[in-house]
């Protein structure tokens, strides 16, 4: 089937209960889980600190500079999806802001992640809808030209299919394949115990390199310890 | 009148009604309000968020690195004008901080715009001096080299008149021609009118789809709805 | 002796007082009273806003994508140091987060500048960990290949031999070497107290042009004033 | 399956005289052929002027600044392929030069697509071996963890399967999905066919706007001419 | 009058013999001879080396990913003219090609200087049609929304009038205001009188410092000479 | 000493033996035989492909968009050198151009490397005068601030002293401290060597997994072999 100018209403999604449980271990730790893969470029950044959420993907593709369909996306989110908009060519256009997110936010959606612009930022902040965009920007857009709502695309370096689980807070976005979703779970709390007993070791002034044991293999490497000071010169920049 | 190392005193203002109304506006309306004009490029950010202002242009034009025209444009501001700073070519050096925030303020001078580096952020932030800047920079600038005050400029991608009223806020900066501000206040103010009661019916759960009327439009451009959900492979990146 | 894949145990440092006393004066100041050396490229941004720090200077160069030899500089770390990391080539991977910040804390590490990416952002701003980098990305990093701490290197534009001191606030990044730590904080002193005189007077309306001289040097130069306004025609974008 | 740290040997081709049509017509006319899609990111761009190829992709991940797996490629390469190498973060290294070349060469491989960097330009030049790159630098690579071989892979923003066939010339990189390639090769035989007709007509003189019916449309949406000249100010910048 | 939406069919041009004066004495002589002004940002480079023209600016401004209006224009432009294309905001498609090259160059139009994207590369090149862009992308755009032609523009930094005289070479692309075109062409036949005696003594081996006089006002700023060598330290980086 | 405003006569200088063979070498070669190091960043691009050079680096230090010392350091100049020039902070202008070319080429230096803008670069073509930039752009500087000549420096992210040896072609920069040049083209001169060999087999079809014995060293690392080919999935963007 064509992706070019098509809406798939149903999408699959995975468990409300998997995806809340990838929206508290956050993006640094779902990435690592999977095997360092499917986070976004670090270009995508939060309009404002603090928000963390996880959601089921609708994705959108929209012209440059157009963003009539994330209107029709709207329609097709549910509550607890995660809206995704990729534009066919690098755009900063504020397709965004805050009308948008009232009628996204009255459908339970949860943010919104678009490769481009973002405006309103003081509106979507004061009612907590969080966004990443590669940019801020009040540029308008027009609606003139179709996309496709929940086919394949690529976000920010990441290839991601309707109803995969987005990951996103502070550090950045993650994408987590839908199918793969409770096994990222299980890898991720494994990660997060074993981080936790590494941590109040750490605290307590014990080295990375005798918890990890890391130093017969750095010897091995050939690095080498000398005592210093070394001079290494009266430079005078 | 050649335009190189002129001083113009006084300049033509908008009234300073019409400002304020441009201000209580912000950047997103007045943007649209006067046909998707005037909007500097995003890369022209706040020093810190919540700020919120408009005022008259100032232009000055600086040499790269040499920020000795703007002690020239502090004599000619006055309270309630927006000063607009403009390298002569790319730079991001720190031309503007605390002290000439400090006599700026003693002015009645509403804030900066400057496409190049600001310094101090931590006590302009602290002494409410807002600044929209390419750069936060420390670095030190020299005093060599003479450039001019009140002479039309480019700034961000957007032509400038002195009087010209600049409007800041944290989506960007935009420009509004002198002549036009009252004519942009009535577009501002219908726009805002409208997008009320747009926003009423979109927290209500009504349709942008519906409540513009897109759905005809959009079917005459050909797109297509399936019910899914499809399945676009097993893709396991 | 050559740098490849060496640690260099002990460092000289700079005074302690000297060092607290540079934090005091900040970046902008320490970079000017030093004659505007010494500041990195305006890329590097704190990942929270507030904080100010002096230290010494743990330098760490790193493969890209390789976190390694950050483990085996928490060894080499005193309190009251600044670990200074710098990848071989270009990257923006998440070498730094929380458990190293958790291990350099506890040995009494004062924060972390890094030419690469930061994660973690969020656990780092409640711990109270400051960092300067020039991205913020979850990307995670392998550990596989060796370099060096306490050698010389350059680190976004500056050369930093190890002990160097390192002045970080929300102005960027300035480096201050050694052996001039103790005349750069003189030089600092005397230009806070001639800025503390000037900004009284500033802040009562006198003018820049007055208090520095300028208006002759102006004037030689060039300079003209015009009255005003001036009719730059009627443009109408 | 999982995709990392994986290798497969043999992967399906398109048919080799759909593979040269394909390269025959371009870049341009077959991204526009199959609906403006498939063009990677305009930051990819060729090492030397005036090559023109195509062929089957062999997609290789790499670590950053680790060119270990682009020779685990070459030994699944064959003649007609184009190997496609793609770092799991930014890096512009220059994991290609001219031994590589000459093995891949050998094996009669076309040409290399790499989303970082390439050196040995001149060899590479002289031997007419093409390569589009993000960047052309010398940093030099390790050989310290793998990544796998003809797996999906994201480059420069488009999503790849082993066996697309790539079509790269000096406009760029585009990528055809195999299933799809002969229903391209038809849609872009049909486009030249057009714009051949169309060429001749407009090298006559006669005006788009005429030969493709516009001034209808144009006139509908609002376009209004008028006479000129108009005096848009005496501007004197 | 309103500059949306708006084709003034007829503007006023520079005299013919003072464009091609302007050609021949090239961007970086003419920059200079109007006091350093007009020279659009260096990221617009010549799609192939070697072009050298002056002429007539016909400016357009587009929508982002919509090629529409420069259909519009070819009609408008006449014999020694130059198309100006501007898209409203931030975008890096291929609005043009070789099938509208054929358009221009068959109406005498000399080149195209578009701040965004070109493609047909090596076909533009071989009919010796030059363009100065932003960026080369193959990507293709739609025609669905207007813009105008002949309304004043910046374009990549600089304010533009129709009618203008445009002048691009290896170097770039400057702008000469219409009205002051006979002076620049004067005072850049002075700069190049002048050019050849210097060039001709600094061939010979005399110094710039001793030509231009430089050594006492070098001598007043504090420049000190030291005989040397210095040794700056051992450094073994 | 102190590093502002100062010029040094004399400096030492690599044996110019040892300098030729280091440009015979090349940019590739050099910078691994010194063990990874000294590369300028890939920003650095030369004006015109083909030239390949080495010099005694004769480093300048100016202020943004300023050139007075370049004059300067004409003086100081001698056969054979090559002339690094380093804005105090980021600049694009076009510092450099046919009139300094001429007079440094009168001198007998081989070629400028600059971390700004250069201009005219036709004339420097047809001249055979080699620069390597960050930026074309013609752009004019002032003379109004002094800097330092034959000072260190850090030019593209690599520490410079004066008297280093510069490498250049089209690969991009290398820097090779003056005291180990001896060494880096004995350990050039083993690596071209053993790359003869390895070339003659590889063009012959050997593996480089053969040749380099590298097939155990991938399977302890875990790498996988499947026949394939595996169905990905019926992906159709």
């Amino acid at each position: 089937m064509s992706t070019k100018g098509v809406v798939v209403r149903n999408i699959e999604r995975a468990d409300a209960g998997t995806i809340a449980e990838l929206a508290r271990h956050g993006v640094a730790t779902v990435h690592e889980a999977q095997g360092r893969t499917g986070l976004m470029r670090p270009y995508m950044r939060p309009i404002y600190a603090g928000a963390s959420i996880a959601g089921s993907a609708i994705t959108v593709t929209v012209a440059p500079g157009d963003n009539w369909m994330i209107h029709v996306a709207v329609e097709v989110a549910r509550a607890g999806d995660i809206v995704v908009v990729v534009p066919e060519s690098d755009c900063t256009d504020g397709y965004f802001g805050e009308l948008l997110a009232t009628s996204l936010a009255a459908r339970g959606v949860k943010g919104l992640i678009i490769e481009a612009g973002c405006r309103d930022v003081r509106p979507l902040t004061e009612m907590k809808f969080p966004v990443w965009s590669r940019a801020i920007s009040a540029q308008g857009t027009v609606k003139a030209t179709i996309g496709s709502v929940n086919v394949p695309v690529v976000c920010a370096g990441v290839a991601i299919h309707p109803g995969d689980v987005i990951v996103a807070d502070d550090d950045g976005v993650a994408v987590v394949p839908r199918q793969s979703a409770d096994q990222v779970v299980k890898a991720s709390a494994e990660r997060i115990a074993k981080e936790e007993i590494n941590r109040a070791r750490l605290a307590k002034g014990e080295l990375g390199l005798d918890i990890y044991g890391m130093r017969k293999a750095l010897a091995d490497k050939g690095l080498r310890y000398v005592e210093g000071p070394v001079d290494w010169g009266s430079r005078k920049i």
